[in-house]
């Protein structure tokens, strides 16, 4: 999806100064003192509108959230979701993923969720997809030693993809999923494009990664 | 599929002598004696009408294959298209999975196929699937170290729940395939059930897994 620029949306968006971090490079390795506790910190890559990092804070106090977006006019309404829910314990980068680690230490973070990223179905681009090895090594560095990746997706090939990149890394994976939604359950928090395509009658595929 | 049963079957089996081994425990680690030549041997785990077995066995002269299946009424057809192609390096035995130790020394196997094995939806009968913990047990033990049990099934909840036994047992996982025919390849050969579901645009699982 290209995206429409707005005018004035960064000046928008940083405008909102309880969440959105200006300079989250300013902040590698100190996260846990920014946030003023030592709760875990989870971090969603492409966190698009924001329904599902947003829900989480709501439901999980005692977590802190950053969510991460490189798309101004997609990430502010994530920004206002958070506002409106008056929430203390998520943050907001306006962001690209290839740049994490100038914002996280090694060990920092407790778990990273990419949900329905971009599957970048054209070969010569697959190195950009979030699955790829190349990224895994960057989020091995960051996680800690119990930290765990979070991967959903509706995209079959991607999928696919996926969990070859990880077999063929060695990483261990739990909880494989090729039809989230086949039973029902309360402890999945939809995104605006899960929800999409679960009314769709599209199968959900899930699975969780530990380096 | 419940079978009907036809009268006289298993005598008509055992009539190819060259064909059908009728006490195959007895050739308990001594498998290439009996092939009188050292190649890997490969057996399939059900080979229902034999179409995977002999045309493999056909492609590929240097490796002596195995074909296993409880239901005479099927067998009977696979030892008829391995009669009708002269096939010196198959064998077949009218068997139960369940028995296998009783018939495979340790390391004596290169290979061992699943094809589209019996689902068993219902919950309680989980432990009867081919890729339940318990088999890969038994087929750890008569693999040698360089062997690989290959896996296709057209069943998403089967194939999700054998990715689920092969990373909780820590099992090295490759070539995962969420739609093994979205490309053309020259390599796969398919079983009598696979070109039918292929035929009908169903997508057919792959895997391969090491012990």
């Amino acid at each position: 999806m290209r995206l429409r620029r707005i005018k004035g949306t960064e000046e928008k968006l940083y405008a909102y100064t309880d969440y959105v971090i200006e300079n989250p490079s300013e902040l590698k390795g100190k996260w846990s003192e920014y946030f003023a506790n030592d709760n875990p910190i989870y971090i969603e890559l492409g966190c698009g509108k924001g329904n599902f990092i947003t829900q989480n804070a709501l439901r999980n106090k005692n977590v802190n959230y950053i969510a991460m977006e490189k798309a101004a006019e997609v990430i502010i309404k994530a920004v206002q979701k958070a506002d409106n829910l008056k929430l203390d314990n998520v943050k907001f980068c306006h962001f690209n993923v290839n740049d994490i680690l100038d914002v996280f230490e090694e060990n920092e973070l407790s778990r990273i969720f990419i949900n329905f990223c971009d599957p970048w179905h054209k070969k010569r681009h697959y190195k950009r997809r979030l699955t790829y090895r190349g990224y895994l090594e960057m989020y091995k560095d960051i996680l800690n030693d119990d930290g765990w990746l979070h991967f959903k997706t509706d995209n079959n090939p991607l999928f696919e993809f996926s969990l070859n990149e990880f077999v063929d890394t060695n990483l261990k994976i739990r909880n494989i999923s090729l039809d989230l939604h086949k039973e029902e359950n309360d402890w999945n928090i939809m995104t605006e494009y899960e929800a999409k395509f679960h009314s769709k009658g599209m199968p959900i595929y899930r699975c969780e990664i530990k380096f």
